[in-house]
């Protein structure tokens, strides 16, 4: 079964994506064509939006589900209709907040993912140059300005969650990897001894390691399942030794590894 | 008047926050406490942020507003109290889905964040390792399997943006700095010239480039107004001249950027 969903707003439509998204995962069976219809802020727009919609359902011979975040009622209002269905994320939520809060809403666009302020746009775009000047054991001598420092074996995962950190909650994180050299005298890299409560392991199947690195460099020993194994060993055993949480990528999404993350290392956000 | 808003899930609570968030931001003059209890995801975990709730309840003299994304019914009923507003994304929108799509949901938990497949996991960090070695004019020649190349003057925030487009969208983006010397004759520089239909250019205002570099190198020439001002023009001007779109990122957060270089390179997320 195929079936059009619409994710409509007068800004970026992410909130509407995520939205929608969440909701229409929660239906294996159907499978949803996915059309973005972003920055829907005049009138004319809209109607051009709606337009393409009705089209749509005529050509589907079945409604389109519409998910939308419209903060002004104008323009709402167009996309309610027979062709569709629309599931307005405002419309059902601002006004029982606005009972609770005994106040009216500012019905202000795009608040969400619009530049707050300088100051938190800061905090962002630092925390990104520190993941990237911080990548892959760099620039290990300014470790003290890290929030975290994860640690795990190369290609474990360790750069991308970083940069999740640094980009979704201006966490600066560092990451460090564990080489076949660290393991030999079985201790902890020394440029990392002073920060041993900042330090976070990743771990991951050997499999989907090899499988990871095998793409990256092809019928490489590097690549090997042997090597992978054995990598992966001393390194959850140097983690165990010198009492390093660890966290396994395998079964984990980049969101989930962040999200636990943040929990297991107190650390809140400096941005939304 | 300040509130407390908790983030409740059985997952990242990703959603819950982001939806949450962009609810609460429409009430400027209330001060919202955040608080985030992702994992939530047994009876006794949802018994304890429950207490938790109900004593913040106590000590604000005020019900808090609890943002969920349950899937579990039994979970979620637990948060239904009179001590607290709670506003569930999902049984609000679930019902009419379901009887849109004349089906049950699969009430499974944490599809959003969770790691949907290998394939779209691969994309999304095949794009990491392309933006951060496609970075500041690195490995230009690979840019043919580049999505998009974005190019503008030295932080002007063309990495950040990069980076966001790779991790929430599994987009290959490239940057490339243009640089004093690239000014001089008027003409792009010479890596580009084949790729000219993928460029997308960033321009900032003077003065926030240079409050910018400023904070990133103190007092250099690099910082100074007229500086920034002489290469924001120049840039400009070549862009205009080369025919390249580009976007003002002083107004703009990286969520705005990337959603419109989605819409004008006509590209397509490849993960979710």
């Amino acid at each position: 079964m195929i079936r059009t969903a619409f994710f409509v707003s007068g800004r970026t439509a992410i909130t509407a994506e995520i939205l929608g998204h969440s909701l229409i995962t929660q239906f294996d069976d159907v499978n949803f064509r996915r059309i973005v219809l972003p920055f829907i802020d005049t009138e004319e727009k809209a109607l051009q939006a709606v337009a393409q919609i009705k089209a749509q359902a005529e050509a589907d011979q079945c409604r389109p589900v519409v998910f939308s975040t419209f903060i002004s009622e104008n323009l709402r209002k167009l996309f309610v209709m027979d062709e569709a269905l629309t599931l307005d994320f405002f419309e059902t939520f601002i006004g029982p907040l606005e009972k609770e809060l005994e106040r009216q809403s500012s019905h202000t666009a795009g608040k969400v993912h619009a530049i707050s302020n300088f100051e938190e746009y800061k905090h962002r775009i630092d925390a990104v140059n520190f993941a990237t000047t911080h990548d892959d054991g760099g620039m290990a001598k300014n470790l003290q300005d890290a929030d975290v420092i994860l640690v795990g074996v190369s290609r474990s995962g360790k750069t991308p969650t970083c940069l999740y950190l640094a980009l979704q909650y201006g966490i600066k994180a560092a990451n460090y990897p564990f080489t076949p050299e660290d393991f030999a005298d079985h201790r902890l890299p020394k440029p990392l001894h002073p920060f041993r409560n900042k330090l976070i392991g990743i771990t991951i199947e050997p499999q989907r390691l090899s499988q990871i690195r095998q793409s990256r460099k092809p019928d490489s020993q590097y690549a090997q399942l042997s090597t992978c194994e054995q990598e992966v060993k001393l390194a959850e055993s140097l983690m165990q030794h010198e009492r390093i949480p660890f966290l396994n990528t395998t079964r984990l999404s980049i969101e989930e590894l962040s999200t636990t993350i943040m929990l297991k290392a107190g650390l809140k956000r400096r941005c939304y």
